[in-house]
């Protein structure tokens, strides 16, 4: 394993500023841990320069080319998979079934990405035939499709080292959608990044892709990440990570003398709702699959069920029996980074403050490991303190007692925006209580029934992304296919002849797929 | 004709502050014009409040009642059209037919709407089935389509008193899309605006939407808009007019506690490429063409092609004596308001100090007329100064003389972003310059191949919207069916029952649209 801890500029690398900062890593000679050099502003620049000078030779390749600099990417990473894996594990503490299982799921991400350009249709093809005996004025030919928006940045996360990371989502779809990508690694795991980082660049040579299509810079300060957002060159942004840390990425970006579109994927709590016959039904193993969905990767999903409401009766103290036992046979772990560990500690012991908030129960952990904790409230007291729906990222619940469902609903209404909520409920449930799904749907992104919050499916539907201060933008979604709309646009060509359009909006259709023609979807030739 | 003077929040007129201001409409019996109050926080408040109240039950109507709804407008407004149009043409100084025509327009663009609606498909069904057996874990269906944001607030435009003010794009895209409107109206019109906001009213009213689905506020100050833009209830915004208002409207939006998307739509010069060979064809009547685009309504139209550029060379010559030579016989007219006809004014006299820039010729005016003008300037001193790309509303043209095609290459590279571009070429100068349409697609919304720009087609391909300052957000579209997605976001929802799901994403696809089933696009029913 060779690391160099430089930036990764294209297809050179360069040395970032003589400030290091170190990996968790030790060096094989045992002479030390890996260091990392910080981006410099120059770095920088020179990476936003190249993806620029790389941008029209990319948007106009075949999209074959682009579909097989995709896969190259994937194979390179399935190449180097069993050195990917313990780095990554001494890196992020998570451990090797899970990390194996997230290497997979970002190599089905890309071919997801891939497929959907070999089918095409996604470029939402609409053309609008000319009507040239209309009175009192002919009508053009129009015709549209997305377009690339320019250099992207990306910000890493640090929860999930591949799916979120150098390879993950918010990049793939930017290269998808025909747009170069300047990564910006997370300082959780530098190494892994590097690893990942020269997957894209081996497979971008290979491939035949234009120097500068992708660039990594690593860095601990706030300063190289804003130097990268506030760049002229740069046309959006990918973020996932904390709500103050999106919001300062936004706000920088808004005051741009050109602001860019922020997509950053922020705080959640991911309300769940245990309605009264569901309840009723088992509460013992609504329990324990509650506490296995919230202990789960040390707490550390961003669909964490973290808000857990339900109304007070014999079926909820039995749940909540429950709950206090299966949490007390949980195990916590080692957080992803000490800051994240410190700043869960620091919310426990706040949340301990709360008069209002009663301890339910603890599970197990080492030194230096979260505990897995949950606390009761009433829902009266919830009601008056607004600041109860904020995100303590890790293994913690805060289970709320309502009086009654008319109080459900009054603290469904109050929701701030989420990634997702959950809703256990029968059937009678269901038709007892619609109001309650269409309050909701108001609030999140994703609404599911009967099913825990964690485990987010790569697909079509999915929609990851929610009102603010889930996310930035609720328009869009970070996984699935259709996340390939953050970074494109819509361009109009009228009256163009036939040779001078995208083989999609050419009336022959050479791609064969399908297209909007006057308003009627049809794969149709046109004459 | 009963005109109030006052604010319509929802089924009620509400007084505004004692602040009024005054129509250009004198009244019937002659004791002065018709006065205006201005709207009060608590009037803004009190809409958004009633807009919100609306919003359930508004977005849950079955979509054949919004249809209604829409078409109820557009009857509305025929109704009146023959008070509308000679109360526009004293409130904006519109000659009588464009009035005409523009209500037609409106009409034209609430029933393409309604036909949207009809049809069904836009809601971007997606569907992925359950896969019960799945390994290691089952997969439960996951189905997403487009939901409305919540309450809209839109800011009237001065040029289009109908197809841009309050039943314009982006009121009716918002109803369509299923979002209550709070309408802002532009005080260059404040009667037209209240007659048309009347029709909506009453519209509302006949086919039982719910108070408050509407509101309008009048005002000249900047306040109540900056209210309006602030209001936490307000979930998105929708603008018509200068950069610098649609700027400031963006930045307080951005620093809401909860940000909100802003579609401004603000400057824009639209490019004007001559390229030699076409250029030669026809010099004259080239020139014709585009005297009579830019002075079309007073230069009036946000389309107005403010810059034309060619290659020094003899048909250049020709196109510029023909061009001073149309220009001297082409009429000016009164602009929209006063403070556009001083701006008009102000920025002439600028462009008359730029040492680089030379007068080519005027046209006719009257007193308190604005004068159609063009300067000539060359490609070299062009590119000095990036200011000469900023509009100047009003019958201006700038002609850029350079020395060769490379040199318009380079302007075009530098163009800042633009709702559309227009090139004249024959078929020899597309094949030549190709790379001219590579650069010019990254700039604007729209680009055209020997079209003018003025007249905008209302239809599904249409994209009226570029890169910023053209725009706050290239990704939507102000004009045509595609402006329903401002008002919109994804919501999935995962292993919902049948009886619980919205009939777009319900197996038995009652609404008979198109969805994508599990990657494909398809009318199938599912089992």
């Amino acid at each position: 394993m060779k690391i160099t801890g430089k930036q990764i500029i294209g297809y050179s690398n360069a040395d970032g500023a003589t400030d290091n900062f170190k990996s968790s890593i030790a060096m094989k000679d045992n002479s030390g841990q890996y260091m990392f050099s910080e981006a410099t502003a120059a770095n920088i620049d020179e990476a936003a320069k190249k993806a620029d000078a790389a941008f029209r030779t990319y948007k106009l390749l075949p999209v074959a080319d682009r579909v097989n600099f995709l896969e190259a990417i994937a194979a390179e990473i399935n190449n180097i998979r069993e050195t990917l894996v313990p780095v990554a594990m001494q890196e992020t503490h998570l451990p090797q079934p899970r990390l194996n299982g997230e290497i997979d799921r970002t190599i089905g991400q890309i071919n997801l990405f891939a497929n959907l350009l070999k089918e095409g249709s996604w470029v939402n093809a609409i053309i609008d035939k000319a009507m040239p005996e209309r009175q009192p004025l002919p009508k053009p030919q129009i015709c549209q499709m997305q377009r690339p928006l320019g250099p992207v940045a990306v910000f890493g996360a640090s929860n999930f080292p591949f799916a979120f990371s150098v390879a993950g989502g918010d990049t793939i779809s930017a290269l998808a959608a025909g747009c170069p990508v300047v990564y910006k690694a997370h300082f959780g795991h530098p190494v892994t990044s590097e690893l990942v980082g020269n997957c894209i660049i081996e497979a971008a040579k290979k491939t035949g892709m234009p120097d500068g299509v992708f660039s990594l810079i690593q860095g601990k300060t706030i300063e190289s990440g804003q130097a990268l957002v506030k760049h002229p060159l740069i046309k959006a942004l990918g973020f996932t990570g904390s709500l103050r840390g999106g919001r300062a990425l936004f706000d920088l970006a808004a005051q741009r003398p050109e602001p860019i579109p922020v997509y950053a994927e922020m705080g959640s709590v991911n309300p769940v709702f245990l309605l009264p016959g569901k309840l009723n039904e088992d509460p013992e193993s609504l329990a324990k699959s509650l506490v296995a969905s919230n202990t789960l990767g040390v707490g550390q999903f961003c669909t964490n069920p973290g808000i857990i409401l339900m109304v007070k009766s014999e079926s909820a103290d039995k749940f909540l029996t429950q709950y206090a036992e299966s949490l007390s046979g949980a195990n916590g772990g080692l957080m992803l980074t000490d800051a994240i560990y410190g700043a869960y500690c620091k919310s426990i012991t706040e949340l301990e403050s709360f008069p209002s908030l009663k301890l339910l129960g603890k599970g197990i952990a080492d030194a230096n490991q979260a505990t897995p904790q949950a606390f009761t409230v009433s829902g009266t007291d919830f009601l008056k303190d607004q600041s109860l729906f904020e995100e303590h990222f890790g293994p913690m619940a805060l289970l709320v007692i309502a009086d009654n469902v008319l109080q459900l609903l009054t603290i469904a209404g109050n929701i701030p925006g989420q990634l997702t909520t959950s809703v256990w409920a029968n059937a009678n449930d269901v038709s007892a209580h619609k109001e309650l799904f269409d309050i909701l749907e108001e609030k999140v992104g994703r609404v599911m029934i009967n099913n825990v919050p964690t485990g987010v499916e790569v697909t079509h539907a999915m929609q990851h992304g929610g009102p603010y201060p889930a996310t930035t933008d609720s328009r869009t979604t970070s996984v699935g296919s259709q996340a390939i709309y953050r970074f494109v646009r819509p361009v109009s060509y009228q009256n163009f002849p036939q040779e001078l359009l995208p083989p999609e909006l050419q009336n022959g259709n050479p791609l064969n797929i399908w297209r909007k023609v006057d308003g009627q979807l049809t794969k149709e030739v046109l004459a």
